[in-house]
């Protein structure tokens, strides 16, 4: 059962009218903010949240125990890597009596300016970031009633301020890069992720010591930027494989950008992995579907999925598990795609 | 606000009462079988349902106007079709404020046991069932409560208890074939989806329609059994391009299992589209990326689900649209998959 304006439960009540009087305004109006409704201005719902957040007002919330839900709110929930975190994460949330939410980020890795405003009225027991990122003002507000974050993947440099679930992007990084050295390799490129984001540093990051250990000289031409889509692979691939000295292998830092440079090698009449051997990232579903079947690096995203879901329903009950940051191991799963370099 | 078991507003408390004097139990336990909640005999249970849905009695539902809710059952949520049927939903809600809880079918295309209790504690606006199929008792019990459902592409035998959008089925399976007998093929093999679909049956009816048109004797021996997964494509895809008279083309029932036939040509050393013709059917993202690019039968899921969503949100005041059933228009999508057969 929902508390709103008029039937605040005893323990919080007197944290709310404290509230209101400090902010000269109704509880009814404080109760408003609370609870993401309109019919407030924005000057006195920015004084009202501040206050919130500075007198650290924790909110009980009950709607929890009738009809407890998570919410989600994904980068790309159109793409194979966004479909398979939401894949796992209900997994465990219809096992647990949960119901999911899933929202879309909208500009680039943010969400739309009314979603916050949806969680609060919602009173979800939790919010899962699938490689999504939120304004320091959206936090405030989520921080003042109580709603704790989980990460997957977060976006941008290293988060201190919610718990986070990662994989082991540089070891992916190495692993991919010395399997492709073992089987004689040297002419190796990678297309990388978007700088901003950790992981695809670190994959990069990974591929560097590989080749520095084997003694093998990086070459700047042979790293190429992306943004973990099929574009970049079909695009970089063209280029890198129509240059003066092509690579005879091409590392993806997704397996979808990985399906990209396939697509650049068949247009210009070259056989995967006779002419060239290709490593994608992730393991996705559509990397065994690939023609030939795709040698890659396991993340385990089931895996992280679980793991968020039920570090976010402890988290209201276990705060001291907020600073923690798990990362997963990655592994490579070597399938059709590489061999040998031609003589 | 919810109102739970001591605060219902007057115009249904008199239903309320009435439903429990009929059942000799207590209006609390009434509220908790309306509820969802546990504490109640299944025997009891059953007998508060069965009055619930034959006195009609319709709860008002307030919860949604403060969170409002779509609930969503998707078959198959981690297969390109359930996913992109779930961007499409995602994006309207999204639009209109609505929360979408989206939930798996667990055996084949039911829902978990568990299910319907926790959509009568959310009190959803809706649902909306993709490729997924309800028990009778749980119809009853959403319709109990007045919670409207909307079918994508309903499974099994046409439903006539709640509105539906579907796509030209048959005419997808007609132009399909008509390609491939326009570009001069005449050994033209069919792998289906499963019988129990309407949308498969209808399939396969325009491909034998196309066939009969054009004077092209059906061969049973062409027409291989699947269920949409792209393990159908690679058995029935061998079996069909190693026996004594091959296909020149095959069409599929999904892109998934169109992939599959790729794999099964790939491995016996032949080439799409120049030894083998493939066209599958949905145009998910899947076919833009495969290699080469797959012509396909489009069917437009984002608009399906978009029309979906409108409908279920309209359904509570406007009841007379509860007997309508979408069809939506099917096209081909020629891309590289295709071409005449070899002389």
């Amino acid at each position: 059962m929902r508390n709103d304006a008029t039937g605040e439960a005893p323990p919080t009540r007197a944290t709310l009218s404290e509230v209101a009087s400090l902010a000269k305004v109704s509880v009814a109006t404080v109760s408003k903010v609370l609870n993401g409704r309109t019919g407030v201005s924005d000057e006195t719902r920015r004084r009202i949240e501040s206050l919130l957040d500075e007198r650290n007002y924790n909110r009980r919330l009950t709607a929890q125990s009738s009809a407890p839900l998570i919410d989600v709110l994904c980068y790309e929930i159109d793409s194979p890597f966004g479909g398979a975190a939401i894949v796992g994460i209900e997994r465990v949330a219809r096992e647990q009596g949960i119901g999911m939410v899933v929202t879309s980020t909208e500009e680039s890795h943010l969400p739309g300016s009314k979603w916050v405003d949806g969680v609060l009225r919602r009173q979800p027991l939790g919010i899962i970031l699938v490689a999504a990122l939120l304004p320091e003002k959206d936090k405030a507000r989520l921080r003042s009633r109580a709603i704790p974050i989980v990460m997957i993947d977060p976006y941008g440099a290293q988060a201190t301020d919610a718990p986070s679930i990662g994989s082991a992007d540089w070891n992916g990084g190495f692993l991919a890069t010395r399997h492709l050295i073992e089987l004689g390799h040297e002419r190796i490129a990678i297309v990388t992720g978007p700088s901003s984001m950790m992981a695809s540093t670190a994959r990069l990051s990974g591929y560097r010591a590989a080749l520095d250990g084997a003694g093998i000289p990086v070459r700047p031409e042979y790293i190429r930027p992306g943004n973990f889509h099929r574009e970049d692979g079909v695009s970089e691939g063209r280029e890198l494989l129509t240059s003066a000295e092509p690579p005879t292998a091409i590392f993806a830092s997704s397996d979808l950008q990985a399906l990209g440079v396939y697509e650049a090698a068949r247009t210009l009449g070259l056989h995967v992995p006779d002419d060239l051997s290709v490593v994608g990232y992730d393991d996705l579903a559509i990397a065994q579907w690939a023609g030939p079947p795709m040698t890659t690096v396991r993340v385990p995203l089931g895996e992280m999925a679980e793991q968020a879901t039920h570090l976010v329903t402890r988290l209201r009950d276990e705060p001291e598990l907020a600073f923690s940051r798990v990362e997963m191991a990655t592994s490579l799963v070597v399938r059709e795609s590489t061999a040998s370099p031609r003589a």
